[in-house]
């Protein structure tokens, strides 16, 4: 929303900008508490009908559904409100692309505490939050993150099984670690009635994942192996292992020290598939892979968003002998394909 | 920084960018608190080097810095860091556009804490934060406004000083309501010696307008009337009184109601000059005028940004004869100049 850069003359307003841009996380994450999307999509379309709706003051609707309107997440004319094409899909409830959930994890208290520390953080090189090593189990923010940010996934799991070769239906065997939401292996056993997964998290984060397997229909292709990525028993033969969103967690070392493992877990010719938010080498493009960085720095203690030629390099050492980098369409982050 | 508009395909990028929004205001507020942009302006220019010049790790503050590039707030080539031509003019503490200031009353605990607050704000129609009658006394509120704010009215001040025809040195008398940190009366002052101002706010808060005008000169032109603008003893015979930023506080009555008293207290052909963040009637362009309408839900019972048709109508209603409306240049704000 600055125009400052726009303009001939310097002019405070970018800066402006970005100081009030928490505002701009309050407003949407209140819309999406309230439901308005929802609202506007079956029908409320004046400040009036939305606030009768969602059992709010059509003065406060007005103020919020305005500034929604400015950040391009609603259109108005007339003075009535319409989703816009993104906001149709991604922030009605009745939508298949519903991701209003992922609002809980990111905008938590526990996330804005870490950056009401952050000054903290910088000083210290980590977070100064209560817990930033993630090789340690924290199952209430895993918890969370799997309840919350499923939706996030369908686009990078179906590129993913895609990737594999989910189509030819051949016997396959997969292990999902860190596996959250269980949904990067769930819909590889959707796509492959042949394909057996392994998904492997904490105890209380692979109850989300068990759950999510019963309602897609593959309960009986998806085991479930309780335990920390770094010691327990992986078992071997995988084809591919899927290591989504897991490394940006730790540091080069300890990446190294699971790619290791992961190595040993496959079989000949088996593949390590990492997602990743992955930054090109200058660190500072494209801008949402690149500022994952920051969410790190605040949330952990040692996490970072690494380019491909870290990957690259952290892999080989593990004993990869090549590793690509895919783009998953429409998404922020990569898919790192790792040969044995 | 979404970038999901310009793509064909809809995509949930610009919803993240959003929601994660908060840790643009976070970054920004903690390079300002470290002093990094001053540090970069001395010289400073690898992260290394920031690093020991701000007495932080070097790892903190290559993330923030890249951070701040993907911002467009620092330019970066070859892992070196630059200020741009914005933060050269209002980051580095030595420069006298310097704005760094207004962060700890823009993303201050109070202003984070009622934004946390946002949706009960939108159910009720106004602020669930302790006080949000700004007709009440808020010593630490205002005095924190008036400490930090000045830097963002150098422009707007010159701007109404030429206006109301500083440049003619003809004797004026000049009321400044809800004076705060005094610098639109006092740039008066200091352009015209044969002004005289009369600042009028609560009396912690005038302490700080005294500090300035000593700082400034022009102590003798200026004196202090402390109380509120609703009930405190104006005076009369006014060549002009200034309102900066005082009505978006209030609901149309208690404007319509300060504006008679003004009105009372101008000499015949006296005027009004109203400093505001006045959206168009859409209500939702230009983007920071039309924005700030949400700060007010957030932080008053009651307050608003109000269009200029609206404050034509109050204004008249109080008895004004004509409002006219002035952009400021390269500012997000207007003046209405109103005449008795």
């Amino acid at each position: 929303m600055a125009t400052a850069s726009q303009s001939p003359k310097p002019s405070p307003e970018r800066i402006f900008d970005v100081l009030t841009a928490f505002q701009n996380s309050a407003a949407l994450k209140t819309a999406i508490e309230l439901d308005i999307f929802t609202a506007i999509a079956e029908g409320a379309d004046s400040a009036n009908a939305i606030a009768e709706r969602v059992d709010a003051s059509e003065r406060g609707v007005r103020i919020l559904c305005d500034y929604l309107t400015i950040q391009g997440l609603l259109a108005k004319g007339d003075d009535c409100y319409a989703l816009t094409q993104e906001s149709a899909i991604f922030l009605d409830r009745r939508s298949p692309g519903y991701m209003g959930t992922v609002a809980g994890f990111l905008v938590s208290e526990r996330s804005k505490k870490q950056f009401d520390l952050l000054t903290e953080a910088v000083r210290r090189g980590g977070t100064v939050a209560a817990q930033g090593d993630n090789t340690k189990p924290n199952d209430e923010l895993w918890v969370s993150f799997a309840r919350s940010m499923a939706p996030l996934t369908t686009g990078s799991a179906a590129f993913i099984a895609e990737l594999i070769g989910v189509k030819e239906h051949m016997p396959c065997k997969v292990l999902d670690v860190a596996a959250g939401h269980g949904m990067f292996g769930i819909t590889i056993a959707k796509e492959n009635p042949n394909a057996q997964i392994v998904a492997l998290d904490w105890a209380p984060v692979l109850q989300v994942a068990r759950e999510n397997a019963k309602h897609a229909g593959v309960s009986s292709q998806v085991t479930f192996r309780p335990g920390s990525a770094f010691d327990t028993e992986f078992g071997d033969g995988y084809d591919a292992v899927l290591l989504t969103n897991i490394f940006h967690h730790f540091d080069p070392p300890a990446c190294e020290k699971l790619m290791r493992r992961v190595h040993a877990a496959l079989k000949p010719a088996g593949r390590a598939i990492t997602l990743e938010f992955v930054p090109n080498e200058d660190r500072v493009t494209p801008p949402l892979a690149a500022g994952f960085s920051l969410i790190m720095l605040a949330a952990t203690d040692s996490g970072d968003a690494y380019t491909f030629s870290q990957y690259e390099k952290m892999f080989a050492n593990a004993g990869f002998r090549r590793s690509t980098l895919h783009p998953v369409p429409d998404m922020p982050q990569q898919v790192l394909v790792s040969e044995k």
